[in-house]
């Protein structure tokens, strides 16, 4: 393979690994350990260190650039002969080792499809296996669908590789291959240690309701001649599997259609839209991340990302207590990212991106099609009506939208940043996808979940979510500033008790937060060294925070433990290369989070006017609505950042006015209905 | 004018009068004070007691309809040669009243915009006044426009009508008549009294910062010399009058296309969309609202509005800590009405109504297009994609949107109402407009707000919203449930501590409760008559609130009185006829709110199992950023009601796949960008 000295002038540092860059990070991996078996995790680019990209970037944006920093790939494998996992950086241009470490005790890389699949089907031809599954009136493997989990860990010892297997059914009436296997669990859980290939052990599931015993199992309801699964029904949402729900047929077309094609350009990964100009990241682990992110040529967020999430369930009763997923961390929204496709992910005039993805036998894939990009109508931006002219000037919203969907076993998460051309930013985040489920006897309720299908519990959980917000509101040195509005005494200055500020406490330690919603708190990022000239106080973005149940698990418990990040709303801390990841570096089969915002704070540096990282916590406490299966509707949760003081008036005033000549609506005739109100 | 009687059998009972109705209303009112000169303030349809319309409706939607109630004008006047303001019922078949009342003493009917005009004028010739514009070095009345705003009350001894004067002026170099009025704004506030027709006062607002003395009040800036116009500057929103700020020319056209037309149908105000069928409602104070919400043939809700608004201001420097408007109550969301323009408040295929007023002279404005609806595409409803085929299902999110907008001075609300096809419910307000300014002086700040433009302070404010949710989940007997996500004991059930569930409280007495985010509090309203057959718990709907601050005025103060509604987030009312408000019925300079939440919860009624209401009490507490001005772009509330065992499964599990015949998107061409990434 040659050396790839020439593409390193259009690749910018912030890119994903190329194609032919993976295949030689690969070639030069096994290069490095010749005749062992290798299974590979992920093979990524290293971001530059911040310091050397700031300088990088301030050149590129001045119209000189200087040399780029080294392509450097970031790679984590197992040697399989050794049961030994390692994390190693290779320079892409000089082909030699930057770093070379070792994984410690009782810490996991991340699972992956491979292998999880391969396990699978060991799991079916284990004896035991069959074994429960005829305890359970299921006879032969033709239907079943072992969903491979990370083991949520409840132990504080170091723990061999292990994967579980939640064990579901295809309809045993269609065996169709799109049957919803949620609609049919069954109450067993093989677990499986992954690196020797063996069983470890079934656990069983209590499959009894509110006042039975956790030992409450039955394998038959009480009746040895009969399956479980007749006490389950199909639940299918792929249409061809419901003759018995026709679809609506009321439904019109709604179309899309930019005449003159979209508003943004594209040179590479960048995107220039509305006068912001940012660079679309990807990567295995976090998916779409938004580098370099200006507006109208002034610096605002370095970096932003989702950069964790897990998912603790409620029902406490053995084996399922495990059911702790860390859906980045433990998978990877990189890996876990679909192809997007036209007219379905996406309406209007779309933009998709590739995303380059390393698999465990070096095999290279460029997923096509991971993020898409497109402009929307999002209503009214802003309207003023003068009532002493009745002249009214409206602008409409449009937004750009940069979307990825995971699809983590049965859930699915729906990211995407919108821009606005207020300078608005927004993460909204829908969850939808299968509610996962469980099997309880006929006729029982139980308080830690909800019957979506008879037999079928859906267990009460949690999504909770690490966004990580890497500021440079007009360069590097930023302070975070909590605002909380505060009452006036009464005196005789108030003396009718109305007087109410925006009091701002500024954060000189790195330390962590909760919202407050009674004193309306929320947290500004500001630069002090830029003073707006008519405001007169800093520059500024505010966060709208999420302000939702951070994790109930409780205190001291290992599940919380392993996503402090969940306990608190904000974290402040000093920014720190590598320092991604909110829950933690390794999250798979962790007892206690590391890496993450816990040890970040625990440093206590100063983070006022220095260079800093916000992280934001919030999730959905999820306690499943039947109406959320087969498949649920989404959830939607979105945060925002809005400039304050950043600007000397709203930004948007040179939005054109909205009129008709542009927007071509269309009136209802009124031959079409009645009009008579 | 001939009696209407055929018209009544086209006629629903909840729909607005008609314009003959109006008009008839307005000569049976004449005819009843013959010689008098009234004012009148509203008129408006009645109506009916529940009882009898439950009854109606049944029989309506049953197909065999049965004799309507007769059609009741209820009007709100003032007899101007007795200053004395009367509610009068009328019975537009008859021709009977029906009832009449009189205003209690320091009780008074809303403002109303002919009202407010008429005294703008007297009060620009008032020497006072022109002496008051002179000591700020004002020339003349050519520019200056003065707001005619509420008196909000700070006394509890009964008052005479009035009204009192944000002075303001239009930008003097150029005098255009959509100069934005609010970029100059005159620290002086004269007080009218409207009934008697004179000036009661002036008062001076302290013009000082942080620090100084409230009666800190310079006519000149310390320069008898300076007019205080020369430290503020333009600052318009008004594009033509913007030569400084070239219109964006990037932005490319972005057209709905529906080309079979929209997806529902209309029948007088009955919709039909999707599975939906409402009725869409108007009247002068709550402006649109929506009865007799059904979904696939079941009732969900009997009335959805939003009943009140305050919005107190932080201020406390007198005379401006006066400024607490109720938008509702004091003007009219109805009044308040923008008519709608297509391709500007909405996109896509739309259908209006109009609105029915009637004036303050008895004459009657059919205002066109108060209320739009029209489709929209709002990303994913669903997506699930099986990992082990990689076959994925997506059905895409319409949404139906209902739209008014209203303008109270110089502020903004769009009301929005989405339903979509998976039975979701969500009430979106969007806040935009100019912010209410106040004059500062040169250099200074003030902690009770934002300077926006030179000399130019918004202060700290909150937009407090009464949500009036009349629930008929599967019939009108419901019951109120307090949900909570709480923690399992650590016991032998729960070793690990990571147990939660969803503890349900039922509410037994009509009282109030505040959000809690800590335990992921939500509200479900349930029918415990009807119970699901596969969750086995009653079927109902769930509140996603909006949990934000409630009102900040001290404890005991008339600001908060006026406003009892906005101390809690939650009211659950037993339903009685005519209790529309939640701020109180007369809310025009009252030192007390009467007729309210409050006063409903204190009859302290069985709601459990009963004919209830719930009130949902929630805003925005906003300190203004200078993004805010001149315009401010939308600060976005949603509020949601989502169907929780309603159903037995996804009620949007028959909604078309989504697929590219039926979108038609369109991908850019890669051609015309690199696609490196």
């Amino acid at each position: 393979m040659e050396k790839q000295t020439t593409s390193s002038l259009e690749i910018h540092p912030l890119d994903q690994l190329t194609v032919e860059e993976c295949k030689l990070a690969v070639s030069l991996l096994r290069d490095e350990h010749k005749g062992k078996t290798l299974h590979i995790k992920s093979v990524q680019a290293q971001e530059p260190p911040k310091k050397i990209m700031t300088k990088w970037l301030d050149a590129y944006h001045a119209g000189s650039p200087i040399a780029p920093p080294p392509r450097v790939a970031y790679c984590v494998y197992y040697i399989l002969d050794d049961r030994h996992a390692e994390e190693l950086w290779l320079n892409l241009e000089n082909r030699k080792v930057v770093q070379r470490r070792s994984f410690e005790n009782g810490t996991h890389p991340p699972m992956d499809q491979p292998e999880s699949d391969k396990i699978e089907e060991l799991v079916l031809n284990e004896p035991a296996v069959l074994e429960a599954l005829k305890k359970c009136g299921v006879d032969g493997i033709q239907d079943v669908a072992p969903d491979g989990w990370m083991y949520g860990c409840d132990s504080n010892e170091p723990l061999p590789r292990l994967v579980m297997f939640l064990m579901y059914m295809r309809d045993p009436k269609t065996h169709h291959p799109e049957s919803n296997i949620y609609a049919f669990p069954l109450p067993f859980v093989p677990v499986y240690d992954v690196l020797e290939n063996k069983l470890v052990r079934i656990d069983w599931c209590a499959t009894g309701g509110d006042g039975d015993d956790v030992n409450e199992i039955n394998y038959n309801s009480g009746n040895p001649e009969k399956s479980i699964v007749d006490n389950m029904r199909a639940g299918e949402y792929y249409h061809e599997l419901r003759p018995d729900l026709p679809l609506r047929e009321d439904l019109k077309p709604y179309n899309v259609v930019q005449p003159e094609g979209p508003s943004f350009s594209i040179e590479g990964t960048r995107v220039r839209w509305q006068k912001w100009d940012l660079r679309v990241g990807f990567n295995p682990r976090e998916g779409l991340v938004l580098h370099d992110v200006r507006y109208d040529g002034r610096q605002t967020f370095y970096r932003l990302s989702v950069s964790e999430m897990t998912v603790p369930y409620g029902d406490p009763r053995p084996p399922l207590h495990r059911k702790q997923a860390f859906d980045l961390g433990d998978i990877g929204a990189g890996y876990a990212a679909n192809s997007l496709a036209l007219g379905c992910d996406c309406l209007g005039t779309i933009k998709y991106f590739d995303g380059n993805l390393v698999h465990c036998d070096g095999s290279v894939e460029a997923r096509k099609n991971v993020v898409c990009m497109h402009e929307q109508d999002e209503g009214i931006l802003y309207k003023h009506t003068n009532y002493r002219t009745n002249v009214a000037r409206v602008a409409r919203r449009r937004i750009l939208v940069l979307q990825t969907i995971l699809t983590v076993a049965n859930y699915e998460y729906i990211f995407a940043w919108h821009l606005d051309q207020a300078a608005n930013i927004e993460l909204e985040i829908r969850a939808t996808g299968i509610v996962s489920t469980q099997y309880i006897d006929p006729g029982k309720k139980s308080k830690w979940g909800t019957i979506v299908s008879p037999s079928v519990l859906a267990s009460s959980h949690q999504h909770l979510f690490s966004m990580r917000i890497d500021p440079a509101i007009d360069g590097h040195k930023n302070t975070v500033a909590v605002c909380d509005s505060v009452l006036d005494p009464l005196d005789a200055i108030n003396p009718h008790g109305t007087g109410f500020y925006n009091k701002h406490t500024y954060v000189e330690k790195s330390s962590a937060l909760d919202a407050d919603q009674s004193v309306n708190r929320f947290i500004k990022i500001i630069n002090e060294n830029k003073i707006n000239p008519i405001t007169m106080d800093p520059v500024g973005f505010k966060l709208s925070a999420y302000p939702s149940a951070l994790i109930m698990a409780r205190e001291g418990s290992i599940a919380r433990n392993r996503a402090q990040f969940a306990k608190h709303h904000f974290w402040i801390t000093k920014h720190t290369d590598d320092e991604f990841f909110g829950g933690g570096v390794w999250t798979n089969q962790s007892s206690v989070e590391r890496g993450g915002v816990q040890d970040a704070i625990d440093r206590k540096e100063d983070v006022r006017n220095e260079d800093i990282v916000l992280w934001h916590s919030f999730g959905l406490t999820h306690h499943p609505r039947i109406e959320d299966f087969p498949v649920m509707p989404l959830e939607k949760i979105t945060v925002g950042l809005h400039p304050y003081g950043f600007f000397t008036e709203n930004p948007a005033m040179d939005v054109p006015p909205s009129n008709q000549q542009f927007n071509r609506s269309v009136e209802v005739m009124k031959t079409r209905c009645c009009n008579k109100m």
